[in-house]
């Protein structure tokens, strides 16, 4: 089982994934994507014995679970970071603390065809993806044990072991030291200010229009001030609202409008660019809810970070917001 | 001039370098290592016209700066992330925080052979290295301006555009968060234990036996309790002692010897891999030498982090540190 583990220096957790268990020979080269083709893919419409059974899916009506009819699928992951079942076991191992990796781990299969990609797909398939994932953090939270839940992407050369286009979907026992940082820095603003930060950067970048991709009546697109990394890009709705999964049902739409102009413009002036993407939304607990924001960051993988970073907890990044911006806004998507 | 930019969420800082500036077509493929050689490296003996003059060289007695006859170089770099002169010009940029990015940015060119490596070079090469770091570190100390001095090594395809081998000397006007979250974490204990964190981790690692790598009367090498990447290494000092400028002159050829220690077991578990490691020495003021104890970081490059990590701040690691550090213990080095 996976352990969970606390830095005694930084209070920052790590899995330690032992199914995982990788020892000096599978690192004999730097690791690279696998080659995968649709014939052997486990993510590909009628592969669907290839993976655990499904947790959610969308499918043609009279159509069984774990057979073809599906257009999104959610399934666990075969080899989890985090496992649902069992006690958290909290345990002082001598000075260290540590726990079981409780938790889940799921994958959102996006499209039953092996090449669709989140620019390539059809509006109503975005739309369809963004209700699979809302649907499903809706169940999990009905678990207390479960204090945050977060969807990731990961797309492209090296970021994935399989290219067919999927996502995670990751519930913790524990707030994630990241999300912690950002809480305090929204509640710090919100105390001094007694408004959300998040509202009035989105605000600023909608007025001053030098780091603005997109905007409309609901959502807004633009690269952070602080953007650690080149054309970095951050989606947030322009009404304070702190919970993605309980976004109002109108709405789901606009966003998956909003996320695919996003991922379109980047494929655009980036072709086959590596990326990751992120929804960040508030922990279950409502004592989150005045001041934090749900939004989604973009973040294309174009340069490494190396010792500096990792060292310092401080970002290069060679492309100022301001060019990185004027360049996205530019870019004409069809 | 590059620009330090404050993130409102995270509170972290951001380097803006328009000076390496990056537009779209710069990032057409995923960045590689560009190909040199010791004909065309501006690191090599001989070469050094190709680089900006030189603030340290340790060199034969007679031999003018900036031409042959040194053993270990110290120059800016030529595209420095931070720039010693200038005022900090603080200022706020409607509701973000900017200033320009002060501090000294430089390159410690190891040998002046194109192929020398720490694992290959011989003690007294990598006491010399040792020896250079120390006494620019103490230079820079001087500049009351500085807070924090860094020792940052890439090692490797993809870490680094220059092969010849080289680490960075990095001084800033700031405490980097990475450095303050270490402070808070190591002040918390000590406030609680009134003893350091550090030596406290020290006499664990060295009494449980399980995570230990190497050990002599004065050092110590471990793989961390809660390691966030496969291998990943720490040597400490095993009496406290907050400044690794400060280490007294007969300390010196102990810790390269360790240091040499870690990273030939290591080439020789993990040939070619590519690796970074930091040498954390405290703050340059004197208010946390009780608590803060000087540390190496030895970080192999063998998983890529992707979103998961970047989201959430917790890390995957696939080889528990109990398996790395006997892998790591049994490598019998020359």
């Amino acid at each position: 089982m996976p352990q969970l583990r606390k830095d005694p220096i930084l209070k920052q957790w790590v899995i330690i994934s032992p199914e995982r268990g990788k020892r000096p020979s599978d690192f004999k080269k730097v690791e690279t994507a696998a080659t995968d083709d649709a014939e052997h893919c486990p993510f590909c419409q009628g592969h669907e014995s290839m993976t655990p059974p499904e947790t959610l899916s969308f499918r043609t009506a009279g159509t069984a679970a774990d057979t073809p009819g599906w257009w999104v699928r959610i399934i666990p992951d075969k080899v989890p970071i985090l496992i649902p079942e069992g006690d958290s076991n909290r345990e002082g191992i001598g000075m260290f603390d540590a726990m079981n990796s409780i938790g889940v781990h799921e994958m959102v299969i996006e499209a039953p065809d092996h090449n669709t990609t989140f620019s390539n797909a059809t509006p109503t398939q975005v739309k369809e993806i963004i209700w699979a994932y809302k649907q499903r953090l809706l169940e999990l939270k009905k678990n207390p044990r479960y204090k945050h839940l977060m969807i990731v992407k990961n797309s492209g050369a090296g970021l994935s072991a399989l290219s067919h286009a999927h996502s995670h979907i990751i519930a913790t026992p524990i707030i994630p030291k990241r999300i912690e940082e950002e809480l305090e820095g929204c509640r710090e603003y919100f105390h001094y200010h007694d408004r959300c930060l998040i509202c009035d950067i989105i605000k600023q970048e909608s007025k001053s229009k030098s780091r603005l991709v997109y905007e409309d009546d609901n959502f807004i697109i633009f690269c952070p001030f602080a953007s650690r990394f080149p054309f970095e890009m951050e989606i947030a709705p322009k009404n304070h609202f702190p919970f993605f999964e309980m976004l109002e049902n109108s709405m789901v739409p606009l966003f998956a409008n909003t996320l695919q102009i996003a991922l379109k413009k980047l494929e655009t002036l980036l072709p086959g660019q590596p990326y990751n993407f992120i929804i960040h939304s508030s922990p279950c607990s409502d004592s989150y809810k005045d001041f934090y924001h749900w939004h989604v960051e973009i973040i294309p993988k174009l340069t490494k970070t190396a010792g500096f970073e990792w060292g310092s907890g401080f970002y290069i990044n060679p492309t100022p917001p301001e060019d990185a911006a004027e360049a996205l806004r530019n870019v004409e998507i069809k």
